[in-house]
């Protein structure tokens, strides 16, 4: 249930003393082979950490020996000074473990615009690299949390191989810690293109499919890691497959823990002419403020779900808005268009879990995003953040 | 500085029983004429009201002699039943009046999905209708709003003829509520063609301007009446001008009541190779909870906006991260892209209006966009609205 769970893998979580609260703030992840393949996707954002740059052109070549990742600072919005800071970062891990930076992947979560304490950090890669251990996955999981209260972890095991996963983020709240950073791990013998293939199958399906607050990260990144230890080959499908299911949990996880969040809703959206379409439509709903307050308040307020599936241009999601039918958990409030049953019928309170179903009655296609809903707690978190 | 300011207008404001709380709740504007030319824009929105797909039939002759509006119910999503009770309502009034119904615009406000009671409300029409009068502008000002703390009026005077205007809604905050409604008047001599177009250009630079949660309503509507009364042509450009000056206090004033807001923000975006791009830039900024909570806490956290500038795509808006300046109430805290004047140095306590203004430093356009910030109180009031 860690990235140390697939053989061929040491890790490490130690403090560096980048967090004034002192909690460990330091992860390395190391891949000893005999393979070092490695693939990533990362943050669409024009603005992007400077770990995010560096680390691009890390996997471009498809090897990858270390992800090292920190807390405490993002490191976006720093200037030279800060790329520095990654390059500097990136070459202490490489002395450390006699390999070279340029197959060293560095993530950094934590506010923007504020120079990391780089001295500090360079000491706590040693500290790390001494630490490093073949069980040490979870230590690494609890190094990363930012405001998140509970490690991520997540596996998924296949006839003599298996995957492996971390992650932090507080849903995609908070991008101005630098939100979601995800290391996956597999023993499996993979080729570098089906690697980087099977990991934007599983990343589409599973971190692209959860939005707490519409808000997009500087510093996004998933990272796949493959050793090659199990000696047993992995075709592309199956490792999409164990992928997809090691990332689904994770982000299940992630939006269980979203910043405040008091319910988790899921909008699946069915009946759409095209996969692109329903996720379309559940993204137009999950992005709701006024919906998700609603929830919040156990309202079933239904409305708000039909106003935001009006969004939706028609070239991107064809539909008749007189057919469509809202389900909140079970009770169909909406249906054609129109009142159904009564709202009352429908219990928010008994449950976290929340789901709303949305049929557009114009297709085969459909897709579920989860998202969470919008509390006092979520306004007093990122208001009192920085300061 | 109501609808009722130019010549040849009466209106009333009464109360039907269709709220709960006894507050007016029904409002009537007529327009005597001699002319009567009439223009309107509606919500983008696929799923509208029936009083929106009534009232675009009505305009579409550019013909309108009086305008009904009511709070208490927004008759969206309530069934061919619904449609009904709109035709009746313009029936009644056209009854009390002795025009055509087929030139009676209608406007609702209120809860999605719940039917009106109509007994009262055509019974309120001819209360209404016997009750107008060339001063009755405040009292109709009044009686359209719902979650509105104050009634919006604005009015603009030229040489010989003016323009007036009411608006209810708080901000964009509340689509639930059906949002913001708007007439306006004028007693200036107008081509039809000309009103229309210049009723566009001045919604476009207003209300298409404020974003209060990024939530598009099912029941916008912005109509224009105009009654010669005065004998003077106001030629398009003139009129356009009026009704911009008429628009932008209404909408400051929608963004300045709107719900559980405690900061009205400007997002100033400049530097932009032409007016849409710095619109999709402050839009983007405008949209984003995290910086909008931080606002609330006094926080002026500009990574936050610089995350957000970054998600709007490079074919939209072209310019380099790195060359972005980011001045919040006068402050320089983001100077290229990186590390400007400390953040400490901001002053958000001290007035309630924010100025944040983004410098692309890729052309010459600019534009702003208003917004507010994200509350307790703004949870707090949609989270229990419809229950």
């Amino acid at each position: 249930m860690s990235v140390t769970a697939p053989r061929g893998f040491r890790a490490a979580g130690v403090t560096a003393g980048l967090k004034a609260s002192g909690r460990p703030d330091l992860a390395l992840v190391v891949n000893d082979g005999p393979d070092h393949v490695g693939a990533a996707v990362f943050t669409s954002n024009r603005v992007v950490g400077h770990p995010v740059t560096w680390s691009r052109q890390v996997v471009t070549d498809h090897v990858v020996h270390a992800v090292v990742l920190n807390s405490g600072g993002a490191n976006v919005c720093t200037g030279p000074e800060g790329f520095l800071d990654t390059h500097r970062t990136a070459e202490r891990v490489a002395a450390a473990l006699d390999v070279s930076a340029g197959d060293v992947v560095v993530c950094s979560t934590g506010l923007i615009g504020e120079r990391l304490p780089i001295d500090r950090l360079l000491a706590g890669v040693d500290v790390a690299a001494r630490a490093l251990r073949p069980d040490g996955g979870p230590d690494a999981a609890t190094a990363i949390m930012t405001t998140d209260t509970v490690a991520k972890q997540a596996a998924a095991t296949r006839e003599g191989w298996s995957v492996g996963g971390m992650a932090k983020g507080a849903g995609m709240l908070a991008p101005a810690l630098a939100t979601m950073l995800v290391v996956l791990t597999t023993d499996a013998v993979v080729d570098p293109v089906d690697a980087d293939a099977a990991l934007r199958v599983a990343t589409r399906a599973t971190f692209d499919r959860i939005d707490s607050d519409g808000c997009m990260s500087t510093s996004d990144t998933v990272v796949l890691l493959a050793s090659g230890a199990s000696g047993i080959a992995a075709p592309r499908a199956a490792l999409a497959d164990a992928l997809t299911q090691t990332c689904a949990s994770l982000a299940r996880q992630l939006v269980a823990d979203a910043e405040g969040a008091s319910h988790d809703i899921a909008v699946r959206v069915r009946g759409a002419q095209s996969e692109g379409a329903a996720v379309a439509v559940a993204r137009a709903v999950t992005r709701s403020n006024l919906l998700k307050a609603a929830i919040f308040g156990n309202d079933p307020n239904w409305g708000r779900v039909l106003a935001q599936v009006g969004t939706v241009p028609v070239e991107v999601a064809a539909f008749d808005a007189d057919a469509v039918d809202v389900t909140i958990n079970g009770v169909m409030v909406c249906r054609a268009g129109g009142v159904g049953e009564p709202r009352e019928l429908v219990d928010l309170a008994s449950d976290r879990e929340v789901h709303i179903d949305v049929d557009l009655h114009a297709g085969p296609a459909e897709a579920t995003v989860w998202t969470n809903d919008l509390t006092h707690a979520y306004v007093h978190e990122n208001s009192a953040y920085s300061t």
